[in-house]
């Protein structure tokens, strides 16, 4: 029997927690004290005493003991109800009632509690997704002077600011984290709904009141925190709803994974690295290298997660009739683990965010290398503003680049003559354009970026509100990752 | 070269058109009209009747002509400018000025256009689900009175209603295009965002006025009906709002094909059928077998959604600094196959739920058939009240109910005598149940059915904002499918 | 940290052992003992009785020492070696010298070890679908005699044997098996390549005698039972190797999967029950219910195959250069995890194949039902032999087949009195032909099943030699599944 | 009604023309004359010169005619045969007999048909893959002495040849092609099995002769060119067989997408380009940038094939009993467009091979900023052998190695200084170990890429069977892209 590798490696204790034994032992104990305290309220016999008794005992959960007892019940909910009676008399020091799960099928018990770990988690994972959102927007601040060759196709294109590319995945984390924070907010719990969804066993329990029932369920959410509740449903609730939270999964991580896509391909180029703890190397035999293992690792999460939206697609959609358990192998491995992979991966991000470190030099020879060519829009209007024509200067221009750009390659030169070409080119110089006219547009580097400065503000901006809601999440630091 | 088979034999003319050649210039010429409009009041000099003139010629579409043009261009942009100019002089009657694409870029054309495309096609569809939706609930009250065996692992489990089948799957319906709906509403622009995203293009067309770029961007976008607009982004808008999109269409499904689903395997009970027009038959050599031919096509297109969503799982989070074009073909191929497939889903969909029939007399025999194993639960109480022990009368019960059972499969007998047997046990005779009492019990099947005729009803309420929403759409009747 | 439920609940000892630490490490020491064997061969000079003692200390895996030299060497490789060599000196009772890992780079350690580790699984895997396989055909033979209505679109549609779809599943999954078996047996090992696939680290430790180098890679790979060896690798072989694994991971759970699809079927038509252990039930609260449990999970296992096959789709041809840790989460969940499920599916299916039943009582009453539907293809040729016209005879069956059809499911009624109908029909009256006729035609429903009999026995020739060359897995029998 | 953008844009035609409406119907014809000889020969009244009739009209197709006739027949093989006694009676100039399609029901028809043409695509594609790998080839000759920085995790490593890159593509090509061929050359036809799979039939049309049934199928099939044949199915063959074709043709993508990958990569350092025609260019504003349009729109496909590889996953272990039609417009979709995916990634992949071009001058200047760093391993030998302490050795490595190259990064240099720093260092110098003794080292480019030369070799003479058999398709050389 193995560990769950993404458990163990890679996720944190408050998502481990959700979803251990122990966790879901609490969520069955908080659900069916819920349940008991509304069932008093609507007139069934449990004394108050009995239900504070369970209630204090909630968290006291002895597996060992559970095991044990299902070695004789041979049925595991029995076995749990029984060590939460053991547990409750123990508390109270007397024998409490058996009053748990009264009127409840299985499925009231484990769809319903599946749906508290799912939220539970999704809550986390929101916040932690808030507070890469907002180490994005600090780094969009700290690299918000740093001017960066933008590349298209991976060749250069235009100058940015390495800032800006920052904005751009916070605004993307953004837009999905607002949809997460509302698929949360309006995720609708199953109920109690009996074995069919006809709510029929419970009613049997209330002589045939159907309105308790109701209220019993309606009241049972508000305690668990569900503000909606689905109001027909057979033995399950849609698994569609597991298909959109995996996929809510899986969208948040998008961002992430075109950040971790671009560091490796700068860190290739030597701009940037993700930052290395005190004496961490890349490889024993290649002391120098600075892989980018984390953003590598962020990448293989962010595969993993589709995987499993994929794994969840196969849920969505299925259902016979009132329901099976066709589902149940691939809830229980689809649902935590994709919990835990966009745990992982959002640890992983946090750490190369905070850690990460930018080379300005070389930052700054990559944007001298390639700036007369991404000048070539402007110095295109300069000699059209001389009179030259349009098509005349175009073509000129790009024969010189071509030119000049094979020629760097075909001899692995750093140094772009494509000023001194122009100029010297009868057409430009016909017209007097000189090669410092051109050098003084490209020494003005930074009215290339457009308006690449206010844009990092404006996404800010936009964030705040979301910042503003989750301020505690927001300010989560990641823990040390393997 | 072959037809879209998604396009041609599925789709309806409304998603057609919006994707078609001609579908697409136009939204290229509405956003190029709304463009100068706006560049005209900021202040570039567009002539007002220009304007007025491209306006007129916006569904002019001629697309041999761009072809021909475009022989001689070798551009297909300056080919689709230069016709747009000629299709302008000629309802102006002169020859109109070159405003078409100012300040843009290819992306600022092809991104825009596209996220039209899918924001018209979206509300489409979205409007196609209502009308879904509503055949759902109009079928839930149709069948609210249908008494039905209701089965867990395709076993009989408890009865409830046909209706509430249906309600089941409004309500899945329901949730998720209520998230469609929202998904839509805040779908943002990505705008005029230039070759790397930082507006630089527009910027030298404005003479380094940035606040007039953004109210270019800001302006159009309102046009055009968007309420949200990127702020920041690179060549392209993120790709995760491609899958997000993909994963809404997939999410829509879900109810359809569990409504499916059922359907299959209802008719193979012989319950229902999924309607015949007059003259058809399931096969020539067959002619007495009723095949849910259209149940398993739209089962079909729920995975061909699936297999979409996954394609787009592969757009997302894959872009390399400010974006290149390995999403370009793979786009092209899953975001209107995506549509035609939901499109083609929801059209059969409609015309099963408005076609198909339910057989009373099958439905009655099976829950006669079944009905007294289902209603142990209330025969234990009827003994437990008699004094009757709990697990004496539970192993009883167990006992008789297994061994008709399977005597009943063994024999190959509809005739279910479970009654018989326990008025004969010593258990239950002991205490003066007799086989009357259990016949009573058995001929009240309304109260088996628990809370379902009223969840039908909350489930209609529930729907109710959402139709009146969206009426006309609500009222969308099918065509004929193929 | 949770166990991995897969490995936990469902898969089976000889799997596990493989993917566990102890497997793991175990397969380490093989290959290390494998290269300082051939080492020695090409002359380095390593002890041979240094090796004998590392050879037998293979097995004295001690995790607890390797985590505590870990701490201290903060390196997982030199922890392994000291380990080894610490195990080995205590066989031999004196220091053994260092000759562990010599030349190797952690790529030649990781990659091979994790080849050995599929390949490994893969042949058990491969064992256990023989065994599926045969006990598909043992079932075959054991309801080679029950005829069954066959069903398409779920509708009655000609007889066939029971026996007849345990060969139908057999022969594909047959054909599936031989594909595995093959990939097996040319499954080519990424040997000793270095850093960067250069094979440069082994050359530098044998001064430059490349064939030398060549030699230890092909000796080394013929010790471990590799017949073919990659020639030309980057540090890692190609991942599209696992996900060619996965897919015949998934290809071979295809069969098993149309195999429970068709059982859940049977199951809610009485025909079948999947096989209950002595005083097993459906459900404690409806104990007359026979779920098919084992059948539903089966088909989840088989989701979860393809979601792995999906998941190692994302890990081929994404390769950067020579490559990095990209695919290492992913493969680190996505190769033990497919095994595992493929393992649980397998030991599921042969449970199902093992204890299922078959309720002959309902199979003749199904068939009776439905037969004369079935035998009208023959009723129109009975009547053309007595000179009716084609069209003629069509038309007037598909009229009674249709009503009767539809009387028998409006009325609920299981009596089929098509050959009444038919008989009384002036048309067929007027020729002759008597309901006694028809009703010989309907007796002998022998004929009806066409070549199915032999066609079991076809499949059964076709499997003989691989079960032949699998005899002891072929007689391999499940374990008690959960 | 759109066209197909796979078939229109990327397909070649022969692709195109298998899947045509005209590729189709011949098909079909081919398959029913087959049908017709061997029922002659097995005793069937079929005059010859009928069948000759018939064979001689096998590709006059007239879609206009057949849509004509449906309207009237308002059955589509119906109207397929109609028009083909007509093209038949033409031919021989007199009504030709109704001899097609006799005993076969319409999946005798159409499975086979389907298989025909997977069968007919799969060849092509296999041809095309082999040019692939001949390219590759070729290309690993072309390029086998540029001495290239290899790089793991995007950072330089060690030298290897930029010719073993292409070894390495080469044989994971091979791989996955002699896979591909295997499992055409056994791909089993389905045959004639009438509608459940029982034969019975073409059993009735030979009077109960089962072995006349056997022969018919049997012959048929080696007519067709297919050499196995299913023994048992149900209406329809296995569509996990569909599943396991689009798993080939995704595993076969495998190469090309690594390929694009790393050129895409190469050519953002300057390394490479995929080749420009005469005159083309990036983009119109950015005239000097080389994009790798085609590289992405490979690694585009590679997605699309991987995605419908997925959609065929849902095709697999789906059947209920003897088969429906769920799969079919999935077929329809999934099958055609994965045959026209990976037929526009093969053209797009020989294009790129073709015209691609390395940069000889950048790649030094490359391996010369790197290689110092990477000749580490070699200059601690050289530290060890003359007495330093290893460990020692390493520290003071390492040390210089980072501060290097930090220094090289944060001022933006391209000049490697390590060799001074080493020789000027105190443990270096202690030892007499010069900066003369490390350049020379270092000039001894050659040796540092270990086997890679020979492997090249040994590629390609794994390769050379392959190639052999496959002579003609090997030379194919792409036609002209989009």
């Amino acid at each position: 029997m193995q560990l769950n590798v993404l458990s163990e490696r890679y996720a944190t204790p408050e998502i481990n927690e959700i979803f251990s034994e122990i966790g879901k032992n609490k969520a069955e104990r908080e659900l069916w004290v819920a349940v008991m305290e509304v069932q008093r309220e609507l007139g069934l016999n449990i004394p108050e005493e009995d239900i504070t008794a369970y209630k204090s005992a909630v968290n006291d959960i002895d597996l060992e003991l559970i095991k044990k007892i299902e070695k004789t019940t041979k049925h595991d909910v029995k076995a749990k109800i029984e060590a939460f009676i053991q547990a409750a008399s123990k508390k109270a020091s007397k024998q409490v009632g058996q009053h748990v799960h009264k009127g409840m099928t299985s499925r009231d018990l484990t769809d319903n509690v599946e749906q508290m770990q799912y939220r539970n988690a999704a809550n986390i994972i929101l916040g932690r997704g808030v507070s890469v959102l907002r180490h994005m927007l600090d780094n969009s601040q700290s690299y918000a002077e740093y001017i960066l060759t933008a590349r298209t196709h991976n060749q250069p294109a235009q100058p940015t600011l390495l800032g800006k590319r920052f904005s751009m995945w916070a605004e993307e984390m953004l837009e999905h984290l607002e949809s997460f924070e509302d698929f949360i907010g309006k995720y609708p719990l199953r109920g109690m709904k009996g074995a069919v969804g006809t709510q029929f066993d419970q009613m049997v329990l209330f002589d045939g009141n159907i309105r308790k029932v109701e209220a019993l369920e309606r009241k049972v959410a508000e305690k668990l925190g569900f503000k909606n509740i689905l109001s027909s449903t057979g033995q399950v609730y849609p698994r569609s709803l597991d298909y959109a939270m995996v996929n809510n999964l899986a969208q948040i991580s998008s961002a992430p994974a075109n950040f971790a896509q671009t560091m490796k391909i700068m860190a290739g180029f030597g701009l940037v690295n993700e930052g290395f703890e005190e004496g961490q190397t890349g490889s024993s035999a290649m002391p120098y290298k600075m892989n980018t293992r984390s953003c590598e690792r962020i990448r293989g999460f962010a595969n993993l997660i589709k995987m499993y939206a994929d794994g969840a697609s196969r849920l969505s959609g299925e259902q016979w009739q009132e329901g099976d358990v066709e589902c149940s192998v691939q809830r229980r491995i689809i649902m935590p683990d994709s919990f835990y992979t966009v745990d992982g991966l959002f640890e992983t991000t946090l750490t190369v965010l905070k850690n990460m470190h930018a080379y300005e030099g070389e930052i700054v020879q990559e944007l001298n290398k390639f700036l007369p060519f991404m000048a070539t829009t402007e110095l295109l209007q300069m000699a059209v503003k001389k009179g030259v024509g349009r098509e005349d200067a175009h073509k000129t221009i790009k024969r010189c680049a071509l030119a000049e750009s094979n020629r760097m390659k075909e001899e692995g030169s750093s140094v772009n003559n494509l000023p001194q070409l122009l100029a010297s080119d009868p057409l430009f110089a016909g017209v007097g354009i000189t090669f410092e006219d051109i050098q003084k547009n490209l020494q003005d580097k930074l009215h290339f970026v457009g308006n690449a400065y206010d844009q990092i503000k404006y996404v800010s901006d936009k964030a705040a509100p979301l910042l503003d809601r989750y301020k505690e999440a927001a300010n989560y630091e990641p823990r040390q990752i393997l």
